[in-house]
This record gives structure tokens, sequence and C-alpha cells, in this order.
């Protein structure tokens, strides 16, 4: 899977797609992470990418033409599942979406800054919005590594333990169960007796209880 | 305000943080955000932070110790205002949650990996989750890096224009309206001519109804 990111600070990006899993998803050619600094694709003098807004008002508007430019050359040498621009107006990203698209080939992300993006780029390019949650960040860098981490990570392979990924929350529509580890005491804070029985049927049933517990009490929503 | 931030992976970090408007923020000494080394803080030889989950199960658990530790010397140098969990089963951050933070003085944010942080982390330390979304990622870097961008960008003399944030979306519980800039015309793609026509009240009059639409049309959850 390849995502090629065009952003105007590409450095930002430098230290999230170096850690982690997604390092070792590039090292294990399971994913193609490639950021693309906007500012080379801008005819101007100063490769300035934005510009005054229409009408007026605060703040610096993304103009079409390094974006376009950008975003033809990558279509030039292969074909795009989708072109994706990160911004708070699109889908609300959950565990589906990150599931749908972890099974696409090839995605272009665009990450917006200052005000915004010139509607028209929207209007002409992109073929999906999407948003990682309601609050406005200064741009779209934080959010398309948001994505590009959970899409990721569902790939086969990425995972040292494929089971890890399929009992996390959401998978189900439930949180997780609580989880602990040693000591089985800790100040006086104890472990639960029951995950220190060995019954593993009746550990299995204790998490399914807290699981449902959890999820009744912090996210009700989920259940419906 | 100042962040302390407790991660097994400190270098993810490294450039999200030197970057934009977080760099700016603590070049004018209005946010201090310092990166904390979780495995500094583990007696283990071999510097582990984790271990093998009670009762079984896949995913590796962190270990109490080397947090509380770390959470103990921040909290012997200064008081803190919240003690914040990044989970996904943690309340989900939203516009009106960043502007709350944004007024405290000292928040310690903790980074979870693995498969999950053993649960007394969580009664003893911590007083507040927070989830970015409903997705599974990695750890919990990036959306400590969402929360601390999130916040900085609305303390009072981060942003070069302070208009610029008040008018983002969701601070009035709206989308925003779309933006153009140069050319007008491109590639027969126009600007709607009532942003040329230089009439500002009608301009106000068109976005209003604008970022209208497009909330009733996207999230029309918002306008309950």
């Amino acid at each position: 899977m390849r995502f090629d990111i065009i952003t105007v600070l590409p450095g930002l990006l430098e230290s999230p797609f170096a850690h982690s899993i997604l390092q070792r998803a590039q090292k294990k050619g399971i994913a193609q992470i490639h950021v693309h600094n906007l500012r080379d694709y801008s005819s101007q003098k100063q490769k300035s990418v934005d510009d005054y807004p229409y009408g007026g008002g605060s703040g610096m508007v993304m103009t079409i033409e390094p974006f376009a430019k950008c975003i033809d050359a990558l279509k030039a040498e292969r074909d795009y599942d989708e072109v994706i621009f990160m911004s708070p107006d699109g889908e609300t990203l959950n565990q589906k979406i990150a599931n749908q698209l972890s099974i696409k080939q090839n995605i272009i992300i665009l990450c917006g800054h200052y005000k915004g993006i010139d509607q028209r780029i929207r209007d002409i390019f992109v073929t999906r919005e999407i948003s990682v949650g309601d609050y406005v960040l200064s741009g779209g860098e934080l959010p398309a590594a948001i994505v590009v981490d959970a899409v990721v990570r569902l790939i086969p392979g990425v995972l040292s333990d494929e089971t890890s990924a399929l009992s996390d929350s959401f998978q189900d529509d439930m949180l997780d169960a609580p989880v602990y580890t040693r000591p089985a005491d800790w100040n006086g804070h104890k472990v639960p007796d029951i995950l220190l029985s060995g019954n593993t049927p009746a550990v299995e049933q204790w998490r399914f209880e807290q699981a449902l517990e959890r999820t009744k009490q912090r996210r009700p929503d989920l259940l419906k």
C-alpha cells in the first residue's frame, strides 16, 4: 500500500513515520509513505502556495496550482484509489473507514494549512474528505499521520500478533476490558483475583462483562 | 502553559513539536512542551516498561512503576491541573474540551502503547481520559500531539491573527464556509461572483448561508 502526502510542512511528518509500526511496515515493504513538499510545485518566485481570500477576511487560502501540479504528477505515475483531503468538515474517521481504506492500493492525502484551501481543489480533485474529530488543528499533517497509522496497522503482516488488532477497541463496537500486569500487589493496589485464577473461561467471561460494562458506562452509543 | 508528555517513543514526537505553531508558541515562551522517556524511569536491567497481561491473551501491558516514578518526579516540582491518559475509551476530544484545557497551567499527558497500560495507573494517577476519535492507533503519541496542537493554538498570542481562531469551524457549532483565492478563473472553474463584488455585507451573508448549508448537509448534529 502506498500513501502520497502533500504538505507545506514535510518536516513535521518526519519523526511520526520513522518510528514504531509505521517504520516497521515500511522496512518490511508492506507500506510506502511518500511526503511531498507542496512548495516544490509552486511556480511563484517566492515558492508561495497561498494568497488572500476573495471577499476579504482573516487568514490565507492555499492556491490551486501547486496542488494541481503535484496531483497531476502523481497520477501520471500510477492510478489512485482516493484523493483524501483532511478537513474538520469531512466525514469523521472511525474504525470502519480505517478498515475500508486498509484494502486500497494507492492513496493521496492533501494537508491543508492556514485558513483553508481553495474550494475548487476540493471540487475538482478530492474524492473523500475526512476529519479526525470535532476540533481545529493548525494543519492537516497530524490528521494525515493519524489516518496512515490507523490504516497501516490493519494491513496483514504489520502487527507482529494479528489477533492483537482484532481484539482492539471498536473492532467489535465495544471498548476494551481493563488490563493488568505484574506486580499483583502495588502499594496495596491489587489485581482482580479472577485474573490470577488460571481459569481461562472465567477470565474470558470476566473480560467480556468488563468490556460491556465499560462500554455501557462510557459509550452507550456504540451498543445501539 | 506547560505540557509534560510521558512516552516510550520520545523520538516520534520530535518533529511535530519543532514546526509551525507549536514551534512558534515555544519560542515566544507561551508554551513549554517537555517529552519524557518512560524508559528512563524503569528500574529493570533492560529498561523494560511492559510485561505479560495477567489472565493471558495477546499483547503486552505497560507496568505501573515507570509511570508512577515519572509522575511523582514531575509533581515534586510543581502542581498539575490534569494528568491525562490518551485512550480510545476516554471522553472524545472536541473544541469545548480544547477550550477548557487552554486555560490550565500544567498538564501531564500519558501515552499508552502495546495492548494498554495497567488499569491501576488509570485508577490511581489519571484525572482525565481523552480519546481523539473512534479509531485505534499504535500508541498515544499522535493523539497527545493532537491535544497539544488543538489547545496551544487557542492561547492568546499564539496565532498571529486572533480572529482567525475565533472564526474556525466548531467555535460556533458551525462548519466553515468555502474559501477561494486567485485566480478568479482556473481552467474554467470560477470563483462565485458574490466574492468579487466588493459588497462586504452581502459577502458576510453569503458566507453565513454557505456555512449553515454545509453544516446542515454534513453535520446536522452540530445544529441541535
